[in-house]
């Protein structure tokens, strides 16, 4: 059976636990470069594959420091600290002797004490009572996934600018694959930018920085399946080049798998 | 004339641009070793003082890997990435030959563009219409800010579990220093645990990883002087030992000069 296209896209090579290699996939490909979401997802994994991993992610910044040319990238992993429950690692992606993007991570084991979500559920249809849509074609990895825009989808050629920067959506993976930690850390990064939403056009905008925040176990994960999963964003504030966005990403059961958060250049 | 507590516990020495050696500031103490806004801050100023840096600071990372113990470290500077906007930065703290924290720094010249704070301002109390208070003595470092709590001061003894992990303040520095990025950075991260507020009852708990973006230029933060500033703080899940607080700073005039997250480690 041929495997899945993220699987392939994450796919790292090598037997030097701290070096590994992987290559830029075309079913990933955003307008310049790879999808920014699935180069945080392949950092994210080259220090899952490490053999002293211990526990689960639960933070990780990835800093896009210059564009990720297609082809061949290599990916240089190391942990700076350990103790009794958690570790920290610096991961870093080369390509042509450079460094292209750079990332912190902290994995973490869990233990039970605790616990409450006290951000509030959405309150949204099902996605069923959607009609399915997406991005724009020539936004090829979009098309990885199902999306079902329950507000704030992308403007349309000719629209007026908005007073809101928030999108919600139903998303899932086309071909039915289960999330795991690597498929949340691209999906923290599915939203266009939402300079686009407040101008009611597109303009020059990428991200610099992507926190992603973990609060789901491999078991809270596993029980979604292939179902939808509801993400939400918005901005707080555009000034002088540069806005922030935060977002979360929740099960249909109403669980908050991940809040993440991301600085984004932009000029208009 | 003395120099602020601030700037003596920030002061970095040392002719070497990539590495600058610093010192713990008793006036900075937390309850087991300094406070980590300080640390935050001192890393921020690192980049600040190198003669290579372009701009204000947009992002930062800080990653509190073990426990920074009290007296001399060593600052380690060095910039990965540059483009015609945007630098960015790596800084690591060392002591006894171990890197005990390490941070990535984004740097940009900011541009006249579209902007706009959509984030709705705070409606609360003036500052002079609220009983000064702060943290209890033991936190030594608390004793260099005036704080005035809206709502969500630090549980007090035999205090009930609460509903809401939101704590709303207005403060300043004691002394009238007026802000600059460093001490936005150490101001980002003044909220005691939100697990403190939740469960009516300190515990253990400790910041891992914290991000700040900065929405303020220069210009906007000289304007605020030595006046009070207004600073917001919650959490969205506790779960199985990690939760995450996402906190703002506005300057009483309305402008949001700063949105900060981070994931903290508890034990309860």
């Amino acid at each position: 059976m041929a495997s899945h296209p993220f699987d392939e896209a994450i796919r790292l090579d090598g037997t030097d636990p701290a070096w590994s290699r992987g290559h830029t996939s075309p079913a990933w490909a955003n307008m310049v470069g790879p999808f920014g979401g699935m180069t945080a997802a392949i950092l994210m994994r080259a220090v899952e594959n490490h053999p002293e991993r211990l526990g689960d992610p639960v933070a990780l910044t990835v800093n896009y420091a210059a564009p990720v040319g297609d082809g061949a990238f290599d990916i240089a992993v190391k942990c700076v600290r350990r103790n009794r429950s958690n570790q920290h690692w610096l991961v870093d992606l080369w390509q042509d002797d450079e460094v292209k993007t750079n990332a912190t991570a902290v994995f973490g084991h869990r233990r039970d004490t605790w616990s409450d979500t006290e951000r509030p559920p959405l309150s949204v249809p099902e996605p069923d009572r959607i009609e399915p849509s997406g991005l724009p074609e020539v936004i090829v990895w979009a098309r990885n996934y199902e999306m079902r825009y329950v507000e704030g989808a992308i403007p349309a050629r000719g629209a007026e600018p908005g007073p809101s920067s928030t999108t919600t959506l139903w998303a899932r993976d086309r071909l039915g694959r289960p999330p795991d930690f690597a498929s949340l850390t691209a999906l923290s990064d599915i939203f266009y930018p939402r300079v686009f939403l407040r101008r009611g056009a597109p303009c020059p905008a990428g991200t610099i920085s992507l926190t992603t925040y973990f609060h789901a176990d491999a078991a809270e994960l596993s029980a979604v399946g292939d179902d939808f999963l509801l993400c939400r964003a918005h901005a707080n504030r555009f000034a002088r080049g540069y806005f922030d966005q935060s977002a979360e990403i929740w099960s249909r059961a109403g669980e908050l798998l991940v809040t993440s958060h991301q600085l984004v250049y932009f000029k208009t």
